[in-house]
């Protein structure tokens, strides 16, 4: 296929789905959708097209009205404007994103209902802005939080969002009114790339008050990304979707202010079904807008964090953490039982002994597969387990 | 020997040493401290009245400059004002009070360094009060904070401690200013007893800003405590003495609000090497009063308590938290691994097996003191396990 055809073939896709799906993705890869690469796209959109009998019956249902969609428009939209259109075939998919819902699908753990089922990973996305996608996320973190921010919350978000931008992150938000606008805002500020994940096409300006917000961050190299196709409007169950993709894409999510029923909290939910790191900041017990977050807190769904340094010192390397003054010596003292536990679960450097996988320490350990991540990772720093692919294994 | 020679010997004997001493209990209850009831005071007193050969060095040093002292002048102030001397003789002594050193030595836990080192039972209490100590503390919480309170702290304590109150808990401080008299003030209000922990002689007002509100406490059927004989002005050894005693009566300890450094948090600290649970109030990020707790909360040290339900539903037996209306539904999900541990690791009701005392229970999960005593607590509740003495045994 020419670069051409191909664009035309995965928006042709990307279009006559409307959310990614477990089924659609066996046809893609048939190997494997964890594996990026080469697919079979050309074979599905003509499937898809043909409504032939290699079509599982739900998928053509589910693509029923809208096979017949002509993608030029949609290529013609694109060369004029300058999004592109990123797939596992290209070289700037970030491979974490794949990677958190192979986590996800091997943790075997009991999501949050609001997660559940819902757990295929996006195949496509519409980028519009000059980086890389996968340079851009390589060191992020997904923060959110209330639309209806207080003056606590207002403040509390500058002083983390700047923080974590002068610690090199890029931060990651929803591009919405209240918290999400104040995250962006703050990567400006600090010169660092902010990513806008919509719930809408790229050329749809939603909320329109942040027209303008968002050229300043196109102009300023950062991303807007959306998996849906231009002029699509946004919708509330687009915005579940897109709080899926907002926290597969970082490191770690961080809710700054949200009250207990929130979109910001469906984010966290979906980092914690990847696997991920997930922080909340707390705030006064008789504020109705941090509800949300202190429960999180409470129940242990989410780390609390005082200031944006709690999530430098979990996120970086340990030699990292040393440059950036953290002192070594409160790092040595965390190898716990729990991370005893998980190093002699982990493969051994030999290859003979445990496979090393997430789902044999899972059960080797008996630890919750949260508990294992955050031992693997603090182990990985201290230069006490090397990964190898999804396996973990031990450094003499 | 009569009630009155009685009294005089404890208030010699308490009155010879500054503080609780491994040494003296060891004297005075030669088959073991942990053991409430008759003891060899009369022995004790002749020996350190007399220098006598049996006293170890140690606690001869330690008296040498009181030993001389006459209990006279205690006893006659003692019947004019109407105090007593509470000691592991009398039916009133409570047995958690005890009980809580016990758990303290059996813990084997590494405590904090505030606390190491001073961990000898009280065993003799100054009392002013009608109320039996024992009935006053048997469902109590200790509830201390920041002398330098903000609105919010204010507000909070205001509010967890009236719902404490009303919830029939007798609430424990230290009639500092602050925190302490807004704890005593709400329980005033509710008309349920408070107790307050003194650094000084039953006899000295301070602060002497309260000194009408103890008369208040006093009047409403509440009482003072102090191990310290009259006339001893406050210092600060006394202020942590006296927090060990604080945090030894009662079921919890709540800090409402206190920054990084505060006499609250060591409150905390012996809470904590009592095995007890403990509960912080979380605040703004950016109040300096509230980072003690956000520290404890983050650290899981404490529990994060967004209102006063949080300790109530933790503190009541399970068939009184569904009379209150908290469902039973919650508890049953609360059997995690953890849980299974400690019902694996316990007695079983033939006697074959395991003792099941803390120590083991603690050795057989490799869980922390802490975690098992929160375990027993719940399965208890949930009547998955028994307590005979100090053994936990399975219910089949």
């Amino acid at each position: 296929m020419t670069t051409q055809e191909k664009f035309l073939t995965w928006a042709y896709v990307r279009r006559v789905v409307e959310a990614s799906r477990v089924d659609l993705l066996d046809m893609l890869w048939p190997d494997g959708w964890d594996q990026a690469g080469p697919s079979q796209v050309r074979a599905v959109a003509d499937a898809l097209a043909r409504r032939a009998g290699t079509l599982p019956d739900a998928l053509a249902d589910a693509t029923s009205q809208r096979y017949d969609h002509d993608p030029t428009a949609d290529a013609e939209l694109a060369a004029a404007r300058g999004w592109r259109l990123v797939t596992p075939e290209d070289d700037e998919w970030p491979t974490e994103l794949t990677a958190s819902f192979v986590r996800m699908a091997d943790s075997g753990a009991d999501h949050d209902s609001s997660v559940r089922g819902q757990a295929a990973a996006p195949f496509a996305l519409w980028v519009r802005g000059d980086m890389r996608l996968d340079t851009a996320v390589r060191r992020s973190v997904t923060v959110v939080g209330t639309r209806a921010a207080t003056r606590y919350g207002e403040q509390v978000t500058k002083s983390f969002a700047g923080d974590l931008a002068d610690a090199g992150f890029s931060l990651i938000s929803g591009g919405a009114i209240g918290i999400d606008a104040l995250v962006h805002r703050a990567a400006l500020q600090s010169q660092i790339p902010t990513l806008v994940v919509m719930a809408c096409g790229l050329d749809v300006p939603y909320p329109k008050a942040h027209a303008e917000l968002f050229e300043q961050i196109v102009a300023a190299g950062g991303l807007l990304i959306s998996e849906y196709p231009p002029g699509t409007p946004p919708a509330r169950h687009r915005f579940l979707t897109r709080n899926r993709l907002a926290a597969a894409l970082s490191q770690a999510t961080l809710v700054v202010e949200a009250p207990l029923r929130s979109g910001a909290l469906n984010t966290l939910n979906w980092a914690e079904a990847f696997v991920k790191p997930t922080f909340a900041v707390p705030g006064p017990v008789t504020s109705h807008a941090s509800l949300g977050c202190l429960e999180r807190i409470r129940t242990s769904r989410a780390t609390l964090a005082v200031s944006a340094r709690d999530l430098i010192e979990e996120l970086s390397p340990l030699g990292e953490q040393m440059a950036l003054g953290f002192g070594a010596e409160d790092r040595s003292e965390l190898l716990n039982w729990e991370h005893v536990a998980v190093i002699d679960a982990a493969a051994l450097p030999s290859g003979r002994g445990p496979e090393g996988r997430l789902p044999q320490l899972v059960e080797a350990t008996g630890l919750p597969a949260r508990t294992v991540i955050r031992c693997l990772r603090d182990l990985e720093g201290m230069g006490r387990l090397r990964r190898e692919a999804d396996r973990w294994i031990r450094v003499e």
